[in-house]
């Protein structure tokens, strides 16, 4: 979802390079261990973190884990920035940047999960390659997750994951697990489940939320 | 689902074993070449086939092509045989037989199609191994299936559609379509769908019907 442009995020976004990557050169190697206080910890990144209610709150959950937010628009970046900032969410850190290019921000087999949420079905097929489990995606998921990393992936929209469970299968990765309806699982992926902005709204509507885990043969 | 036995189907079944197979000796290799009038034609397999709305009304369609109903209940394969002989449709034979023999009753790599519609789902863990999509039937179809042939599932059961998308991936299947509602899909899958006894009562419940098709690689 677009959101209206807010001049307060762009400043915020421009005032903590520490925390913020802003539109990175893909060509120079960030060095992540600088900025975060511990770069041994497990690694989990979130491709299109929108508002960021789930990497902030997962990233608080889970202090033993570092994060990385992932969101190509400024305004809402920046809202993730707040966030963190008032929240003083010290293990994770914020990209303002373009999904395509994640394999030149991160270094080969350094993450343990990719969380794909609500990502922008594309419904089009001439927009196919915009999707973010198209193969070219999945080459860079693969290329930046360790051997025994995975992709947790959810979404209410039934085109996308339709798609999805063919693009996944049909690279080559294997399902760990598939609910057609999470929130009606009677189990401990839906027990530690963390919510997103709109997974919440959709859900109360009555829409099923999909969900799909998967992982690479290495 | 289980019916109440009915005598005259088990009469039917004993007078017409030119065209049903009951309970065959799965040592016993079957002479299909003399069974169908040109085993030569694409050969289509079903195994569970209920009442036989599915498998008769597909051979009618197609008398380019053989057809086998397999169904373990007497009852029930009498009244698909009942069918077949009323409305003479000469491309389609019986099996009153058990799923798990399959692969001593086909020649390797002859079958085209193999077709699991609205199956038991066997929901408690325990009976996972009675599930048709689970590895050792996999195994069965498998060989019968010729290198080009493939799977295709239906069922308004979620729990199996979950499992079964998780099972056949893991088994190294490649999907060729999903759809996790059939019935609203706007495609050619749909325009030529043929509804079993049960697809169309869950349907216009509003459940959604899951379809699953899938080859495996040879």
């Amino acid at each position: 979802m677009r959101l209206r442009n807010k001049p307060w995020a762009q400043k915020l976004v421009a005032e903590h390079p520490e925390v913020i990557l802003n539109e990175p050169d893909p060509d120079k190697k960030i060095n992540w261990e600088e900025r975060f206080e511990d770069f041994s910890k497990p690694l989990a990144i979130e491709i299109g973190s929108g508002k960021g209610q789930f990497i902030t709150t997962l990233a608080k959950e889970h202090p033993e884990m570092n994060f990385i937010g992932v969101e190509l628009q400024t305004t809402a970046a920046g809202m993730i920035l707040r966030t963190k900032l008032e929240e003083k969410i010290d293990n994770l850190q914020l990209m303002c940047a373009d999904a395509a290019n994640i394999a030149m921000y991160l270094p080969e087999n350094s993450v343990d999960i990719v969380y794909l949420n609500f990502s922008d079905p594309w419904p089009k097929t001439r927009h196919e390659k915009r999707r973010l489990t198209y193969k070219s995606f999945l080459d860079k998921y693969r290329q930046i997750l360790k051997p025994e990393g995975h992709l947790e992936f959810k979404t209410d929209n039934r085109g996308l994951f339709e798609y999805s469970l063919v693009s996944l299968n049909n690279y080559g990765m294997k399902f760990d697990y598939v609910s057609l309806d999470l929130h009606h699982a009677d189990d401990e992926i839906f027990e530690r489940n963390v919510e997103t902005e709109y997974e919440h709204k959709f859900a109360a509507k009555g829409n099923p939320i999909y969900c799909l885990h998967a992982h690479f043969v290495k």
